[in-house]
């Protein structure tokens, strides 16, 4: 067995900023190039998208979990769908599935999945410009949650999460 | 058609504070006695029991959405006990299921059923001491998120709450 | 604690029959006279409407889990609507929150409760003309599975899957 | 784009018969030389495991639905496991992300998942001994059910659907 890690890539839909889809696309291409699988939402739009995007350019897989059920709905570069007909039910789903959860960019979905991944004991890293939610969620599970100002910074974390990980299972 | 306004009151399980305690019984016991259904997580501990207990002692209609499958987890004051086995999934089904919701205390169980209320556009009081919360909530959402430092005032916003609701849906 | 019990009546919606809609509404009627809630699945049709409309109208408390997220979708008669935004995902729930489930009729929603039923050893009673049904159904969960032929059988089955389970549990 | 299509395949976990966990490890070695994924709900048991091995031997693609949110419970030879924490709630998933559903066998479980396909107009394959099962569902539905007896059998019946739904989509 050589089970792939996941990525999971959660941030806004309708109103990404242009900088959070930058980097959205930008960690999906380097997250492929670690041979990692980029998770999202699945829905054609905002962070979800850009981030299977850069993820498929690198050549890398990628997964999205849709909340609706009808796969035209699912972005474009989504290798594997998953149609849950759930909504936001899918969220803990998002989570569950992820190695390492990384916000790109925040808002109230965005801010559900960073929870339930607490939550669930799934360590996090934001990507954001809202310092709230940094003093927020560092504050309820500082062992957890870190930050990270660039793509490059996120994937050096998930790097240090994933050999931490490693050297638990070892011991 | 008379049906009931449903009170969603979220908070910790396993690490609420002795005022969390105190504040849920008795805004379980002020919703109670405004014939309002309270709606709690189901479980037997933390939030979720003093509130469902507060609204049972003033002779109100409870309500409990349980994470499992079990019946004998149901808090004792749970009139009806909704068993979904969806885990953290049953967050937004509380939030869904709400007329307005009521964070009763913070950590990251309640901090995902805000955030889900949130993105589905239902009226969040935070009734806490976490102020990093306060900022980060009200930052998200200043139309739906409002403060309260106490369960008597947390009334008084549900009252005005539900008064503009009425005056909408009659225009 | 005085926790009430819950009976489940399923059945279809769109494409219920003239005698599934009497039977439901006269089963709701006898659950109400018995002290018990009803449960449907909250939409305003079918055999959800019909047993919601007979509990209500003997003066029995209703509970509806509705597939989608408006209320506005939900049956006059339902009490209390949780929401579940999950479509057919929330037959589970209809199950687990349920003592017995009874199918009122047959057609894919419904076997497909009467199906996770047995899979959650839940009492099921099959009130429907479909033979294959009976035939399937018995087949899969003899022990679980029983046959009524009218609403008052059905009440009678009941309370001896109730009395059944009273004995075991004082055991 | 180039989606994959993907087949589901459901059937027993511990009651699975001899002859279902022949079926599924040779249905899954068919799924992946037609180069379409595999799916099924990712329990280390019966059809699940059997399925995915197959598949994992052709060198298919595998991906697994697990009612968990442990990943240590799923099926070694699932390439992506999707972790729900629903429990049977996670049924509706594996067919709303299946293009074609197959029982592979017939328990509670298996009827669940046939029903929902049912349900959601999914196009369904019954590879089973259970002949009350063929009357039952066939009878519910007859142009979405379709029996099959051996592996081989259901392939051809899988590619006459998605013959048949490739030219509807060309009209």
């Amino acid at each position: 067995m050589s089970r792939k890690i996941v990525i999971g890539v959660m941030g806004p839909g309708d109103n990404a900023s242009g900088a959070d889809l930058l980097n959205a696309e930008k960690l999906g291409g380097l997250i492929a190039r670690k041979q990692w699988t980029t998770l999202t939402g699945a829905r054609q739009m905002g962070v979800m998208q850009a981030a299977l995007k850069g993820a498929k350019q690198a050549g890398g897989e990628t997964l999205g979990i849709l909340p609706g059920k009808d796969i035209n709905d699912a972005a474009e570069d989504a290798d594997i769908v998953i149609l849950t007909g759930m909504g936001s039910g899918r969220n803990i789903i998002n989570v569950l599935s992820s190695d390492v959860v990384v916000a790109c960019g925040m808002e109230a979905g965005t801010a559900s999945e960073v929870s339930l991944a607490i939550k669930e004991k799934k360590p996090v890293i934001l990507m954001t410009h809202n310092d709230a939610a940094k003093v927020f969620f560092k504050g309820l599970a500082p062992q957890l949650v870190s930050v990270a100002d660039t793509p490059e910074e996120t994937i050096a974390q998930i790097e240090k999460i994933l050999l931490a990980k490693k050297d638990r299972s070892h011991v």
